[in-house]
């Protein structure tokens, strides 16, 4: 197949010659890529923060159709158009059954998503099926925010759940990047009255305001964070989104977080420590991780189809993949927010 | 007055001419010792690990006479028995409402509560009259557990109340010191339906157990972990007290819960740091801080007045306060989980 590679920082490759995934395993499936996108976390190995010892392929955001599919699976079929989360389970074992499917006994993840074809274990419990799209693939408007709904947007949203968010309260998210875009839309959906988003970028800002920032706080720092505490009546917030990753951005999420409240923070931990006397003094807890894509999967997609959320609009570039070395660059050099990648 | 002085690590002295503490503000009171004890925190500055640089007054925690009101307090009057909170605050402000008193905007500490006089700011809203007490005191069987509300208690509820104990789950007790075991008296009381102690103990297994205690685990690292893994069926367990505050403790604690589980902690942190990869990849979280003893306080007295709990089994040493520097030398051995003193 023809996929994206990874050789070394900043050495991205799109690939006439890789080996094709194939079924291995009764419960395995193969998608057929139509679209594909390129994740923050992609950006860590882009910029060698994480090693890259070997060529490998990479990318693990994907929609697509079924293509082929083990013995033992039931509820999806070759022809079958799916969002793949980026986290595969089987949606059955304790810990899925608690939905926590990120933490699931078989997890797996996917490996080629920038690619033409991707292998999903636990085809049955991982892979949620788009009604009604044809062989011509779904509406064109809508490709955007199914692709969204493989890993950003229920990252956003698994933010606002480990964060705590409710009804009424007040929900800071730190982080205008995708994620945390998504987490804007997660917390007004969930009904937070005032939803703050600390964001210096226009665009950006445009963005989180159309959907549901209430409020938003343009400087950083002590500055940032004195901000944030005026519009919380000085009390902080009942709920933090970290949707960045860094020191900085923790010490600002427990800043502004109101006593007995909660940071959610669901990006690779790369260097934040949670700062302990501030969690002892303040009672601020610290909870996420990992999003459990399957969990909330039904539920956006249902949000998708109704119109109600519109997360495709994070995508602010859309290249063919042969171009992804562009994409990945334009999104490390911070000129795109995050880039659509046309697969198929 | 008489009162409990420390000068320097292991230089405990209970003093007679320590001046009295007066009313310095309308909202102050004095409050007459009856009955203090020795916390786990007081050991911090007494074994060194926090600096002493002047000889001042120690013990946070007591009960005792009202002796003397500012003039703005009016929910206690010279001569109500009452429970003193470690933490005092007004109880009016937003953190206060919120439920998180310890972080009150007018928060303050008990600083001579090992002593004949204690100073309390905020009296009408940290001070809880215990009903039906006349001039000769409380009845000398319930004067244990009424002191065991002025801190020990309140602080194993807030272990479990910031683990997410719920009815029906699973809570383990990582540490059999005094607030572990109330961390156990908490868990049952919240209903859970396994109560994991670890305890190595035999005396402290046996108050485990007669607190509520489902489970004893004696061993402890890896060992350890493998036998709460195996009580709670290989999936780890639903809350997690960590009431001991090392790192070791905290490593334990994340090891045996489950993914989306939250671990409490209850102990000012002394180089313990959460283990962030941990937390990431099980998506277990991290909460607690300095319970807010006054927004427990009246549940638990009832509780206590009903002889539903009985947490001043907590004290296995009794001594008169002049032999305050034993008191602390039994606990910093080890030869007392907890030791109460008689003051007056």
């Amino acid at each position: 197949m023809r996929a994206t590679m990874i050789h070394a920082p900043r050495d991205i490759r799109f690939e006439t010659d890789v080996p094709d995934p194939v079924v291995s395993r009764p419960t395995d499936a193969i998608v057929r890529v139509t679209t594909a996108c390129v994740c923050g976390s992609d950006l860590w190995p882009y910029r060698g923060e994480n090693p890259t010892t070997e060529p490998h392929t990479i990318g693990h955001e994907c929609i697509g159709f079924v293509e082929a599919v083990g013995s033992e699976v039931s509820t999806v079929k070759p022809g079958d158009f799916v969002i793949v989360p980026f986290d595969h389970c089987d949606n059955t074992c304790a810990h899925c059954r608690a939905g926590m499917q990120s933490a699931c006994v078989n997890v797996g993840m996917t490996v080629s998503g920038q690619g033409e074809l991707a292998k999903v274990n636990q085809a049955d419990g991982s892979l949620v099926k788009v009604p009604g799209v044809g062989a011509a693939g779904p509406d064109a408007a809508l490709v955007p925010s199914l692709m969204a709904l493989s890993d950003v947007m229920p990252t956003g949203w698994h933010a606002a759940v480990a964060a705590g968010v409710r009804e009424g309260g007040t929900a800071v998210v730190v982080g205008d990047g995708a994620v945390g875009l998504c987490g804007v839309i997660a917390a007004s959906q969930m009904g937070a009255e005032k939803v703050v988003l600390m964001s210096r970028h226009e665009s950006r800002q445009k963005l989180g305001t159309a959907f549901g920032a209430t409020h938003l706080v343009a400087a950083r720092g002590e500055e940032g964070e004195a901000a944030v505490m005026e519009i919380t009546g000085g009390v902080g917030a009942d709920a933090v989104l970290e949707c960045v990753g860094t020191g900085q951005a923790m010490t600002t999420a427990f800043n502004v977080a109101r006593p007995g409240s909660r940071v959610g923070f669901v990006g690779v931990p790369h260097g934040a420590e949670p700062p302990m006397r501030t969690m002892f003094s303040k009672n601020v807890g610290l909870a996420g991780g990992m999003a459990p894509v399957r969990e909330y999967l039904p539920h956006l997609l249902d949000l998708v189809l109704a119109g109600t959320i519109d997360p495709g609009q994070v995508f602010d570039l859309r290249l063919p993949v042969e171009q992804v070395a562009e994409a990945y660059a334009a999104m490390d050099e911070r000129r795109a927010i995050k880039t659509l990648l046309d697969v198929s």
